[in-house]
């Protein structure tokens, strides 16, 4: 299986990008197309291994940045590293895409350059938000699409129903549809005409019912069912929620000697609780609904969570994902 | 001025309200109405003080419970205590009413016995979110409306804007648009068009622009402007990742003998720290747009938080705050 990489996406890219992709091809088997500067690609490269054997540099001199308007971006650059990449997987000379760049770049690349698989209107970002159980939820849609109608959001579900059997390996997913409450009569005209839609589709959907926002960390749901603009304000309010309690816990800790010793001896402790919010143990995020395979890396992916997202590009890849959507949307 | 109790809502309720009205009583030269369970009542108050100048019972045999359908109990439970307390003001025999019982049935009881402000459509319901900085935003509507129309973002601002300025003393209050990124064509349809009533006011807001999910924490902004729906799912994460972070804390500290006498050491520290979150010191959460000062203490209500809410409930009535409220609209 041949793996487009936009080495140059990301905060820590070219760098963490290469390495990342370096220790995916010894892991997992897959053969690894880096797209960007081949200049400082081979450098990285060659300081970081010997064996350059499945490894291909895709030469693209301009990077699309997170302040690049995505749409004219991608009209625009066109010798940048992520439209090559793109191009790569368009033309059949991947079979995949994972960059940890621009997501609004990459979500209008993967709709406009790769396309819509087919019934499928609305193509979704499926987020993994980790839980305090230690497990993860996916959040779908987490930013994609605003002003969603039910349907899109029963399209949500379905595809990710799939991606956690496949991908994930969960059984029987647990379907929950962010609300601002339980009884299914509660909620916007979207919910509450979503609900329905998940309640009586044909399709075996573990559908359980709403969520409130409060309850998204205790593991309830495996897939939490929302339009993009809600499911930004969760992930978003919950990302620096945890970031400012953290900064703000260092700094109680800093503020007296006693607070230092306790701190000190707490470290390991909080260590190990800051990781069950790390990225980096769960991949990227899948860009759902197109034709090939996308894989959304977090912007400030280091080599290990670059690695992971290109081992969960190959999972879908190989389960067929894709295939699995279109029967299900033929079907619904 | 006399205040309208009610004395059974609440998870703490009757002892907590009646206590923290007599704590209000004592330090705010206010007349409490307390309504409720009589007989309750007065076990609380004689087991509490000796002085019962300026605190009056009204008896209601029936308790509106959170599991109740706000509608149907506001019409059903006649004799209930807030139902009574909302009567009272009502018949102006108080001039405002606090409550820590049922959100949803005191803001249909709000409207429907109370009535609304002219000119405006839709009450909502301001929360105060604290911030890492001390302070506090009022995000405005964090619940009452779903499927807001821009006028009725439009409506909230205004309304946040006088609280601010009037209830908490904040000069040129910062009013920012809750969206999923900070350009001005970021967002759905309702944030798009809220924008532009904002941006061309010819009221003296002080609008600053988007704020995003992420930063709100940040004390970037006074007043967040959003949608119901949209504002519970971020109050809602918010109050959820604080809880869950501080659960998750907890338990890493008690894990090993090490992190236990770690623990101790910064334990004023965390408290302090917890402190910053802590829903008593700031009172209740307004319930703007209605003809009367409505007030909504949170649910876990002590005493301490009761009384502060009695407090923003007298700030509120002698500012006169709905007749400031119902010019501004006038002139919009």
């Amino acid at each position: 299986m041949r793996i487009a990489v936009d080495a140059m996406g990301g905060d820590n890219a070219p760098e963490a990008v290469v390495r990342g992709s370096i220790l995916a091809r010894d892991e997992y088997d897959v053969s690894i197309i880096l797209s960007g500067k081949e200049n400082e690609i081979k450098k990285i490269l060659e300081s970081s291994t010997s064996d350059f054997s499945n490894i291909e540099i895709l030469n693209a001199e301009e990077v699309i940045t997170n302040e690049d308007k995505p749409v004219m971006a991608l009209r625009r650059k066109k010798d940048s590293s992520l439209v090559k990449a793109l191009n790569a997987v368009k033309n059949k000379e991947a079979d995949a895409i994972v960059s940890a760049g621009s997501t609004g770049a990459l979500l209008g690349g993967a709709t406009l350059i790769i396309g819509r698989i087919n019934g499928i209107e609305r193509p979704a970002l499926g987020a993994l938000i980790p839980n305090m159980n230690g497990g993860v939820a996916l959040l779908i849609d987490s930013g994609a699409n605003v002003d969603s109608k039910p349907e899109f959001l029963y399209d949500f579900a379905i595809m990710g129903d799939i991606y956690l059997k496949k991908a994930m390996n969960i059984d029987a997913p647990r379907i929950a549809l962010a609300n601002i409450g339980a009884e299914k009569t509660k909620g916007d005209k979207l919910t509450v005409e979503t609900y329905d839609l998940l309640e009586n589709t044909a399709l075996p959907l573990n559908f359980i019912g709403n969520i409130e926002a409060r309850e998204i960390l205790q593991g309830k749901a495996d897939i939490i069912v929302c339009d993009g603009f809600v499911g930004n304000m969760i992930l978003k309010t919950l990302e620096g929620t945890v970031l400012e309690l953290m900064k703000g816990l260092k700094k109680e800790l800093m503020s007296t000697t006693r607070t230092k010793i306790g701190g000190a001896l707490i470290k390991p402790a909080l260590y190990g609780f800051k990781n069950k919010f790390d990225y980096s143990e769960h991949g990227g995020a899948p860009i759902l609904g197109v034709k090939e395979t996308v894989i959304k890396a977090h912007g400030s992916s280091d080599s290990k969570a670059l690695k992971n997202a290109i081992r969960q590009a190959k999972i879908c890849y190989e389960n067929k994902l894709n295939d699995l959507i279109e029967e299900s949307i033929m079907r619904r």
